[in-house]
Formats: C-alpha cells, structure tokens, sequence
C-alpha cells in the first residue's frame, strides 16, 4: 500500500510499504481522509521535535514513520475478540497512545501521561497512508450526518473544546483568543458551543481575522495597529472572563496576561520553543489564573461528534483544500509554510479525483 | 499622642502627633500590639514601593504617614451611627482600603480594587500609634481567648489562609511550602487547618526549618543541599498536589513549579522585585494550574479568628520579640533585616514594662 513516511526535515516520502497483517482486538481503517496538523509541519519543517527518533516505549517504533493522525475511515477488517465495530462501519480514530499505569493515567490525564505518544507521530502507523491499524479503544463510530471530512477535523477540535471544557469559562463570559491559525479558530467555535457571550479575536493576518469573524468571533483585533489590551479592555469593560493563548510567542501571552481581568483565567493551548520573560507580580496583584492544556482527554473525542452532529460546531468552513496523498509534500506541506491562506489541508490517500463523502 | 511615622526609606520617626477626633461612624482605638509586616520592611529598606509618596485617592494623604496595619487595641470611642463595637471592646483592624465602586469591588473582590489601598500604609493613620481611629466596618470583635499579641498576627494569617482558601488545595492533598519567612509559616498552618496531609516546607535558614517543623510541616528540604524538585517528586510520589511560592526569587519559583504534579497548582502569594524567565511548555505539557494571590478579602478576617479561637490555627510561636514603640527602627526594622532570628516582632506604644494581655 502507499503511505508517507517521515524521513528527515522536508523529506517526507510516499512509498510503498507493506499492509498491516490483523491481529486480535486491532481493527484495519481503510483512510478516507486525513488532515495536516500544525505538529506535522513543525516536523516536516524542523523535525524531530515529537516524533520519535529513537524507538518510541509504547510502539516500539522510530524514524522512519508513517504520520497523520487527524483522519476517518472504513472499517476493512477486525482482529479476534473485537466487538465494538465491524467491517463497513464509518469511524474516526483518536491517536492518543499511553501506558495507562502513571499516577496520570490513573486519574484520567491519559494526554498527561508519563510515555504520552500519538499514533501517526510516534508509531504503530499513521493517517496518510492506505491502510491504519489501530487498538479497538481507538475507534468512535461516526453518526450518518458527520461526513469524512468533516470528521477529519474531529481530532484538532477535540484539541480546542478540551483547552475549554477544562477553563474556567461560562455560559455568557467574555473571551479573548490571541492567535487565529487552526487551533485557535477552533477555540472560537468551541467557546461559542460552551455560551460565550463575547469572542474577540486578535491575530495579525487579514485573512484569518475574516475567518474568525465568519465562524462567530464578535470583535477582532490587528496587534500591529491597535493596543491589544487596552481595546480588549473597552470591549469587555475591564478585562476579559478567559484569554486562550494560541500563538506560542511571548507578545502574544504577555498581551493574553494583561487582557484578563482581575480574577480573570489565561488557558495556554500553544507548544513553546523559546522561554520568555514575564513578572510574575500580573497574576499577584489581578489574582489571575493561569493554566495550560495539552491534547485533550478521552472523553472529549465523543463530546465533539455529538457536537458536530448536532450542528453547535460547524468546522467545514476550516478545510481550504483537499488534495491526493502523492501531492503531500509540495501541495501541502510547502504551501502550508508558504502561505497564510489555508487553514485545513485534508489529504486522502485514495486519489485526487475520487470523492468520498459521507 | 506618640506615633511611627515614615519620612523615607531608613527614616522612621517616632513622634508627637495630633489625637484623632472622633468622627460619624467611626472608632478609635488604643493599640494594644502591632506587628512589623514584611511590607513595612521593605517601606522602610527601599520605600517607597506601596506607601503613598503621593496623596492617595482614598485617604487624601500622603508621606510622612503614620505606618502599621497589623494591630489590636480596645476601643475608647465611637461615632456617632456606630452600632458594632462600644468603647471597652476588645478588637482587631481589617485594614483593607477600596473604592467600592470597580468591578473588583462589586464583585466582592476588594483586594484587588483598582484604587486598593491599606490603613497604616497608604494615610489614614496607622497601628505604631496610641491611638487609631477608623471606619466601623474594619474591626472585629475579639473572642475572649484570643489576646492582643495573638490578634495582632490574624492580619498576616488571613493573607495565608486567604492563599490556601482561593487554591484548590482539598483535605488529604499533598503540599509545598517555598519559603518559610513569616507568611510561608502561616502558610504551613493555614494548610494543616485546611487538611493537607502532607506539608514540605523548602528554606535555606535552618532556623526558619526548625520553625516549620514545629509549626507541622512533614518534612523540609534544604535547597542549597537537596536537589529540591526531585526530593520533593520522592516524598509526593511524583509532584504534590499545590506548591504555595512564598520567595520572591527566580529560583523559587522555578522550583515550584517543577514540583507540581501533573495537574497541580501553584500559587504565588509573593511579591516581585523582578522579572523572571520561564518556558510556558512547564504549564502546557503537565497541564499544571498557576494562580496569584493578594491580601485577603471580608469573609477571611472572621474565618481566622474563628480558627484561631478554638485552637486551630497557633500563632503564638510566631512571635519572636515584642518592644515598645521607640525602639521600632533599632530593635524592629534593622535587626529584622540582619537576622533571619526573628519571624514577627511586636510593637506596643504602651511602653516596654507594661504588660497588655487578653
């Protein structure tokens, strides 16, 4: 079967490797589509950063990998003592892999845990490829109204509902969400599912600041022409409920910390690769909250299907452009990095003229 | 009426003031024993940093000021409309300053008022006095097993147990205390009263150590002996449930929040001098919990000395010296900035022989 390999930065492969051989309780996942996460650039662009160079402690597996882990699928085949789906069912797979032992594991923070992997990132196989094996535990069957593609999208907004489902946020507080690229725009939709009365969006982009108006931010904000926080301030009168930071640069959480108000609660929802500098005296003096999300948790894969189901989270406006598996590397990677104007690139790996719906 | 007053920074004048004339609703009363607080250390170091060099919105006034804000006394006379306390009473003064008016203090938040002020620090008069008049809504009425000197610590407890009631700290949890000066201490009860079972005091001065054992704390742990994240990662069993930060200093901070566990908290309830460098990755990939705490709010006051009146909370060990008032810059002030000796030192206007009691 075809499938792309991680090989090196910018040298992801499409080659032909072989198809996974069932074994009891795994199921075969025939790919319908699988989306390009921001964590797949990074490691196309200056990888290894997660993914594993050395063999990884849950797979056992290491560079070269097979990657993608936001993808759908039919089920083609199941291993002895599976009985929660069967073949033909329509399904999204959650990648989180973890060694469920650790004091984490053993209170619920699987995407806390101590070998924390990803299928498609650290092993076991991945979404741009053919064919994906995975553990029973790892399927949810798809409702009928929940198209593959959209269903591509159900792993990244699982990331956004759980950076929400665990902030302090309430029906009718206001919010702020400094950074639009993925992540962030799903933040909004999330926060718009959970009653937030006022999303103000503060990103640089143009096209991205149109975008999060168009899926419900009320107000946005251009940093390079405006004091961020004193606007946020009028807005909200005072400081916003939440501030989900999803830039990862140091204007961008400095100007979250400041945005909140007194009592108020900063969620980070970006991966760092720099330190930055920071007085700790802005959460002493406003008593402000910070805390970090990372992943999302096993019960949030289920609360974004029936989310989507019921049409509170409309996420298809995010996918910009579908292309072929062949065209990965220069169709979507290069221009993912090139450019500002996609948002989710979904790759299927049964050709480009060949549509798969729901 | 003799009174403490800062001119500047090493400049506390013991003098001859003006006697408060009562007003409406307002009441005096004759100081028992007020504590030196390590805010009016640092006034009196490096001031001013809090004290108002300018007149401050609330009070009108301004440098030289009468200082003190952690005092009992009995009351000598009230105003008129007063209906709370009678001349006779017994007492101790809330000396929280706001505007009423801000969001903040609408919503019950008036520590963190945006024009927050502090009796004895910001104008208004102050507990180094014989006498200090002030609104009848600051004091409290004292139980009878509570004495002066022990009232004169429920100021700096309730900043403690103020830290722990706005954490998530919950009976039977694990807990770090970084740095044990006088409200790292108090911190360490507040978290035994609180039901912490498991309270690791972090110091450098032996003495401060020997203290915090006294006062509960489980364990201690020497930094400058001990590689302290991973002492305390031993003791907890992989990280403690809430790390109080009571430093003030880089490494302190680092410190604690390395010794979280995953999903754990930390609080700050120091003061920085300082800017300090960090990775938000530590909050992202353990989804740890940051928050700061400030003063104390209403409903705190009453809960210390209710802890306090039946036994507990013990503060009497925190009391390492008490003077009379004309020897607070020598035997107060400088010999608490050169020696780690001496947790809270108070100071009575009544005149070294004379003995004030419950």
């Amino acid at each position: 079967m075809k499938a792309a390999l991680w090989h090196g930065a910018r040298d992801v492969r499409v080659e032909e490797v072989a198809e996974p051989q069932i074994q009891p309780g795994k199921v075969i996942v025939r790919v319908a589509w699988c989306g390009i996460c921001g964590s797949d650039l990074h490691e196309y662009m200056a990888g290894p950063i997660f993914l594993s160079a050395k063999p990884h402690p849950l797979t056992g597996d290491c560079a070269p990998l097979i990657i993608g882990h936001e993808f759908s699928g039919e089920v083609v085949e199941v291993g002895e003592g599976v009985t929660r789906v069967k073949p033909g069912d329509r399904v999204v797979v959650e990648p989180v892999l973890s060694c469920g032992k650790c004091n984490a594991c053993k209170t619920g923070r699987h995407n806390l845990c101590d070998l924390i992997g990803c299928y498609g990132m650290n092993g076991g196989g991945g979404g741009f490829s053919e064919l994906a094996m995975v553990d029973e535990g790892m399927v949810h069957l798809l409702p009928d109204n929940i198209s593959y593609e959209q269903a591509a999208l159900i792993e990244p907004t699982s990331v956004a509902l759980h950076a929400v489902r665990e902030s302090r946020l309430k029906a009718g507080d206001t919010c702020v969400v400094f950074g639009t690229g993925p992540i962030g725009l799903l933040v909004i939709l999330a926060a718009k599912a959970a009653g937030a009365s006022q999303i103000i969006a503060v990103e640089l982009s143009p096209q991205r600041r149109e975008m999060a108006k168009k899926l419900g931010a009320h107000a946005t904000v251009d940093p390079s022409q405006t004091d961020t926080v004193q606007a946020i301030r009028e807005i909200t009168g005072g400081g916003a409920d939440v501030v989900f930071e999803v830039t990862g640069v140091e204007p961008g959480l400095l100007g979250a910390i400041e945005s909140a108000k007194a009592g108020g609660q900063i969620v980070i929802v970006s991966v760092w690769e720099k330190p930055l500098t920071l007085s700790p005296n802005a959460f002493v003096f406003r008593e402000r909250h910070l805390m970090g999300s990372f992943g999302f948790r096993n019960t949030v894969f289920p609360a974004v299907i029936r989310l989507i189901s019921d049409g509170r989270i409309k996420v298809d406006e995010l996918i910009t452009k579908k292309i072929p598996l062949d065209a990965i590397s220069v169709e979507g990677f290069e221009e993912l990095a090139n450019s500002k104007e996609h948002i989710k690139i979904l790759v299927t790996p049964r050709g480009a003229k060949e549509q798969v719906t729901g």
